[in-house]
């Protein structure tokens, strides 16, 4: 499965940044499922570049659901989403870019494609694929929220500004579904947009933490060994660009903790078994605790910057040096943290349908 | 997929701590592939507790190849390890723990599995169930290279103790291979085994960092999406009990550096194209660059310790203390190195057949 | 997977009759496949209605590639098909229809989906779906004709009509593929054609027999067990609507010959080996031999008929009749031949891009 | 996937006819299952030769189930069923046969495995694999019963003579289970045998054809593409050596019937929708209509007969005959029902499973 993720509930990704249309095919949802075009939209909306501290490109992503929905709600067969590539530059579009900018795909889509790939703005190796999963994870996003599972983002660390912790989740992961910019504490955002503006006035760019909450899941989702919720989770994380690592719970504090400090000690809350503390994110042996999901990504800096960097022509095989231009994101971490909301609500709606038949996310009506 | 994984080649794992036998059924690999029983032997040995820093249960794993290899070769058709349980104590054969032990899986059991699962030393959830890992592993590791892939693994941290990173990969692979501890940097190796020896006289337990580098693989393996390297190998390594983050390359350091730094620019050298950092750790755009593949993960430390921790009885639903007694590790850091480059060998034989077909770890014979 | 087949090689179909768009994501085709769009139109028409012995809903099918595809190849990334739905009637667009047509998926649909399917026009079930399903197999068809690999179907039978069997392979599959109404023995062709107006008069339909024909596929593709040629090509097949049975070689013949007979011995002809006779359609344990691939389908008569039917509202809940009107062909086999050549294309793909690499198909350049 | 089958509950097959085990890992039952073990032991009593219309090679299956339960029912982990190799001829343990049996798969796994196969006594290919198959499917089978879901299997022809079809399925289903040599009319059952016993005398082996019944299956288990009902049966059916041909309701019958025949009239019986005929074998567009299932298998002829046969030696390349000796089977077909029976319910335990989630076989308990 190349494009193709899920057990139960599927996810299809096809498009080129250049091409006609990007997509999403998402199959397996249950039938029912209320389908709300402006959340759909909003995502998008936040997804979107907002042309100060994003790329200036501007564009509407004017979604269509050409097929498993009737009458606003899913049918249970495939549910298809178009996005039009309106915006598009077309003069360049015969050429194969042969000279690899750096820490992109460039180079690495050469010596898998051979020269036939689709090298026009990035292809199909492009961020705005993600558009795509965006209105495909919105879709799953608000049908777990009937259900009371809630998702929400934020900004832990952009170039070395950090936010603060969630605290109240409920309430943290309310405001940062309504927030442009997602952080938990305002005072905060001003300090990493500085950042951002710094790095935009130098032709540069930089990354951040991304860290994700997911409240109301419920005990005894996911597997021991291959199909772990960290296993399923860090698969589809990894598929967003620029995510390079990712880290459950504490994560890589653990190295420097022991045992009788890391652990989660239970108790008894309401007639319901909680942890005191939730180092381990919610996942004990691969299996949901009921406790919060809690996982962190790094998203590197934007690989194309407009300073010169050394470089080469992988046909002619020669060296040379690249200065990119055109528009540019001097950061994606405030983007991406949809894309990571919507790429968790897909998967766990696979695990969920996984755990309990296809039936389960159409609700008790 | 529960217990299985992969595309073309699979790994199945069965088997519970205290059952009659762990093991995995290995499937796609292919055909004339050598079997050196004295380095899956070795593998095993190194991956089992020594004594001293680690649990006082001394078992050798007499594994046994059933299926899958004759004159000393592989078939093609599936390969299964068996590996009996010899070491265990029989006494407690029926009694399901209702006690939980704090960050460990019996709870998430009992949610999943109602009071069936088998709770005798960790049952299926037990880091014993990686004996079976490695022995498949140590099949796909050597297979590697005699195809020239090579993997290491180093403790990069062991509760706050820190190895030098890779230089010269080739004979920091080579060196790693050989040791019992593997460290690259023989000095740290005391230190590291005072913090274990310390938490363990406590009746606590230490964590700590994997970092694994993988050299000579071509380039143009992996997928854009779903199927990037970085998915594949993170699905695979959260697989292994305890793994609670991953990074590639720089991975979180990512955070804190802009693009003009995070970069790794291309040249060209011996005719061949590569860069000259490699903070991306091989990958860009989910897609094998030829640089070496290098992730490190976070394993926490060992849940089990023997000072008193609040708890709860989850079937009387009360509020309790446990202590438990027995054979537990302080640390499983220096073990899981073993697991961690077995399930790396797997995934990336896996990855190359995909790409290259059934026949392509064969050789050239 | 539910609208998803396939391990290296992958279709995804989507869409409704009425829909928007009905279509196909094909992912996993080496790069550099050159599409032939006059040869997807020429399929898509052969699959399509003429108006005689078919239904007179005459609609073109105005596919377009949206993906994957640069420069008239194969860029390697998912290439997507889409076809609109031109010629819907979109007066009763919400009513949910409640009177099952028998041997239809209108009742089965309604336990599955609980009312919220589309049912104009059979929505998802409608075998207007294979229109896609056809596109994105032309390419794969067409790619192996380039590899030397040749596919075939002819209509063995139509209801009781038998044409003439495979005689010199190539010469007939080329035939076949020029033909209209897909039959071997020109002479036979009128026979069922007044088989077809026949039941068109009288409002009812038939069934038939295709058989087809796949020469050139090397020796050795295929698994023992879950993943035998058998095994893919009869999941593939059974995804066609109206397909009831299939049988390899002889098939159902075996139940009344001896070994003696039905054993296909070896000979050795130019160097090569192959066997006199080929009773078991080119596969020996799941794998195939190098003689041609041989299989049957039986494709049932088109359930919605004119006649009047006794059935049930099983939303009331009560006895009722049931009179199509509308378009229905009395016949879909001559029809549904063009899918069962492309849904072979397709999964022989995906078996050789396992056997050989995802570059395979590529071929030399 | 080669060896493994299945989306929510998987079986992964192993081991070759002369190894030290074959057996079977069954992944994904809901926990809490008993296992009966004089079940198992029956099934596979019923599989083996009976030493006179089946091979002299007497041996019990001494199967042992190594994981996956405790207390006699399942943890919900993977099960794993070991069958030793007892009665084995070990003096030919390192020659390949290279002179090809005709129909076998010698030459076949030849071009897949390069000489590496296992080729004593078919190896991985022999039909000795499917003792693992049906003590597997034991379980399933009998979880299914608890449930109300029936399975039963006839031998409906043997080399030409018929037997009745299934009439009160529920009385037949029963009886059928109690019988070795599975027919509804006893009247055939001698002269069946008797053909069986002709063909033995004349060195030669004979074929037939085993149709399935399964009664209680629910409505709406399935899906309307690649994972429909037919798909998913025929998928697992083909993986059953001799296996050439498969048919669901009248099957190939509708190739000479009208609609107006062929179609299934819903009626209401006791409150229930069901249908006059069962044509369809109780599957409409791929999903279940609660109607039994019903679907016919052929297998052909044992390849392996005593009579010389033409053949070559395919590394010599050079014609030869063959004249086998030892232990053969005239006839499978009797044999083959009890395989066709566990297969049928292990796939149906996974399409339950992903319908209605992975506790749905427990029970209601």
């Amino acid at each position: 499965m190349k494009n193709t993720f899920g057990n139960s509930i599927t996810i299809t990704l096809f498009g080129e940044s250049h091409g006609e249309y990007i997509g999403a095919v998402l199959d397996g949802l249950a039938p029912g499922i209320e389908i709300d075009e402006s959340y759909i939209e909003l995502m998008l909306t936040l997804r979107r570049p907002d042309g100060k501290i994003s790329t200036p490109r501007k564009e509407k992503d004017n979604f269509r659901i050409v097929s498993g929905v009737i009458n606003g709600k899913t049918t249970g067969t495939p549910l298809t989403v178009l996005i039009p590539n309106e915006n598009t530059v077309s003069s360049d579009y015969t050429a194969l870019k042969t000279v690899a900018r750096p820490s992109h795909a460039d180079y690495t889509a050469q010596c898998k494609y051979h020269g036939f790939q689709d090298s026009r703005g990035g292809g199909h190796f492009s961020g705005r694929i993600t558009a795509a999963l965006v209105a495909a994870g919105a879709i799953c996003k608000s049908a777990l929220e009937k259900k009371g599972i809630l998702i929400g983002t934020h900004i832990k660390c952009c170039n070395g500004v950090n936010d603060r912790g969630f605290g109240d989740y409920s309430s943290d992961i309310s405001k940062l579904n309504e927030k442009t910019f997602a952080v938990l504490d305002d005072c905060c955002e001003n300090a990493m947009k500085e950042k951002i503006l710094l790095a935009a006035q130098d032709g540069d760019s930089v990354g951040g933490i991304l860290e994700t909450a997911v409240t109301g899941i419920p005990a005894g989702i996911g597997e021991p060994w291959f199909d772990s919720v960290e296993s399923l989770i860090s698969h589809m994380m990894f598929s967003i660009p620029a995510v390079k690592g990712i880290e459950f719970g504490v994560g890589f504090g653990y190295a420097y903790m022991r045992g009788s400090d890391g652990n989660d000690p239970f108790k008894i809350e309401n007639g319901r078994i909680v942890t005191y503390t939730n180092n381990n994110g919610g996942i004990n042996g691969g299996i949901t605790n009921s406790m919060p999901i809690i996982f962190s990504t790094v998203i590197k800096p934007t690989p194309t910057i407009f300073k010169p960097q050394v470089t080469v022509d992988f046909v002619k095989m020669t060296e040379t040096v690249i200065e990119p231009k055109g528009r540019h994101d001097p950061a994606i971490v405030h983007r991406a943290r949809i894309v990571q909301d919507a790429a968790t609500a897909i998967v766990l709606c696979d695990m969920l349908a996984m755990r309990f038949g296809t039936d389960w996310l159409k609700g008790s009506e």
